[in-house]
């Protein structure tokens, strides 16, 4: 039941000797979602302990090269290693090129399929649903056509309170309709009200991923309430100008996010090279939010079943 | 007047936690070489002190991904970093497809030429020339079309022994045709011999670079000599048959040619990840050719100026 955010790669465009670029997992209940794939993203997973045979879905923001450049490795590897289960990717329209291009020169060997979904979404869009869980795609307002995703557990179904079914004699019938979230009314006239009946045995979690934008008004109305937000803070308030240019966010537009989002948790990542101390960004980021880290190399941001 | 090689990228086609896939740079006389560039090597390049900025020519050895798939990224950051000095690349012919992906979909930005060399040779055929030295491709015997490299310091011109200018008065005629190699004859017949009037102030230098091959007749000829010799030697003894169905080397391979070839130094590398101590390659080779050494990250071998 694990719900998590690794961070792997935590660079901006250029890696640093500490740094590669972006790389992060999302693990939604085991189901492990590589979202974005910098150069060297195959070796962040093989370092942190993340089989690359265990990834099912790779999900690419937008199509600069500091987030897809490990993609082609990545395939190559999962190839050698007799990879047949199938790999889905998301990303935007045009990186169906990069899947050409390597299925023409770098493709002998690949015995496992490729599907690709392109993204679109001019608000947030369904792109993935499992039996427990949903993936979203949002746009976000970077230079070219770039999209944020939100991972959520779907609302459990309701349990009947145990004490109640021998006391009241429940029926499975009357079981089943309370699960539904319908009251059951009796032949006698009395109610057995769902509200009374039933729990929800947990509060669904959700994190969300929002690289690489400028801050834009729906933005926190989209990531509402999440778990962990991650969220680009490429620069720092010296950098404001520059940040707002390549439209990127600072560390203190993640934090605004994140507080007008309510989010849980703030995992602030991307970092400019030219900070090589980014704890400035951090103390930036927690003047507005203090429940804010930052992304390094392994991190686990794991979320816990929220029982109620 | 460094001559160096140094390993970067060790491993063979699968990256380890330890090792990346294939990266080295030759370092003639100040000119950077970049041997192979395979996911990570501008990483590689960051975090042992070498500047990406300093890399004027990329050779590429073959067109399979643990190779190559670092050159874009580099690219990109290059571009990034402003990089307006040209750069040249060598490798097989196809590499241009490489290119123009790049160019299409991740060229915005480049303010710098790119200009590419297709390699094709049945011998060693020279592709560099520069003041002081020369660079040549050879085939090697691969699955598919790829070349080693040979880096060879010209012979340098000849020194007038200083005791001779004065006690026999050599005049700059003299001494120019001394050095350019002919004995001089003076109008009293008597003869100031190359041989004794000159000296070569040092022996050239030479480095090869072969990787991936299968062994075959002609390579210990091609790089007779050479004071370095990389070879891979992706298997051990153990895995023989595996090695020669898949055109690689095994150590005892690699030891053999730099025997046969005089080699002063063997450097292995292109370790497969099958062995998680390559030290039993180590072993493998040095019972054929004690002089060999393990191919690790920023190892420099250094190849002192040779004078006579």
């Amino acid at each position: 039941m694990e719900f998590s955010l690794t961070t792997l790669g935590t660079a901006s465009a250029v890696p640093t000797n500490q740094r590669f670029s972006s790389a992060h997992v999302l693990n939604v209940r085991g189901r492990l979602f590589l979202v974005d794939c910098a150069e060297g993203a195959q070796i962040l997973l093989a370092r942190n302990g993340i089989s690359h045979a265990k990834i099912e879905n790779i999900l690419i923001s937008h199509l600069h090269g500091d987030h897809l450049f490990g993609v082609m490795p990545l395939l190559s590897t999962m190839a050698l290693k007799g990879r047949t289960a199938p790999l889905y990717i998301y990303a935007p329209e045009a990186f169906c090129h990069t899947l050409k291009f390597f299925k023409d020169y770098h493709g002998d060997g690949v015995k496992f399929d490729i599907i690709f979904t392109p993204l679109k979404a001019t608000e947030p869009q369904l792109i993935f649903s499992s039996r427990h869980s949903k993936v979203y795609a949002f746009p976000l307002n970077h230079k070219v056509e770039t999209y944020g995703f939100l991972f959520k557990e779907d609302e459990p179904e309701l349990n009947v309170r145990k004490e109640f079914i021998e006391k009241d004699g429940l029926t499975l019938k009357e079981i089943a309709s309370l699960k539904a979230g319908a009251d059951v009314v009796r032949e006698d006239g009395s109610v057995l009200s769902v509200e009374k009946y039933t729990y929800k045995p947990f509060t669904p979690r959700s994190a969300a991923y929002c690289s690489d934008t400028a801050p834009f008004p729906q933005l926190a109305e989209w990531v509402r309430g999440v778990d962990v937000l991650y969220h680009e803070a490429t620069f720092g308030n010296d950098m404001r100008d520059l940040s707002s240019q390549f439209f990127h966010s600072t560390a203190a537009d993640a934090a605004t996010v994140a507080a007008e989002a309510g989010a849980g948790k703030l995992v602030i990542g991307h970092f400019s090279s030219r900070y090589p101390d980014v704890n400035v960004l951090l103390d930036e980021a927690r003047q507005i939010f203090p429940e804010t880290y930052l992304a390094e190399e392994g991190m686990i941001f794991d979320v816990p079943v929220k029982k109620l």
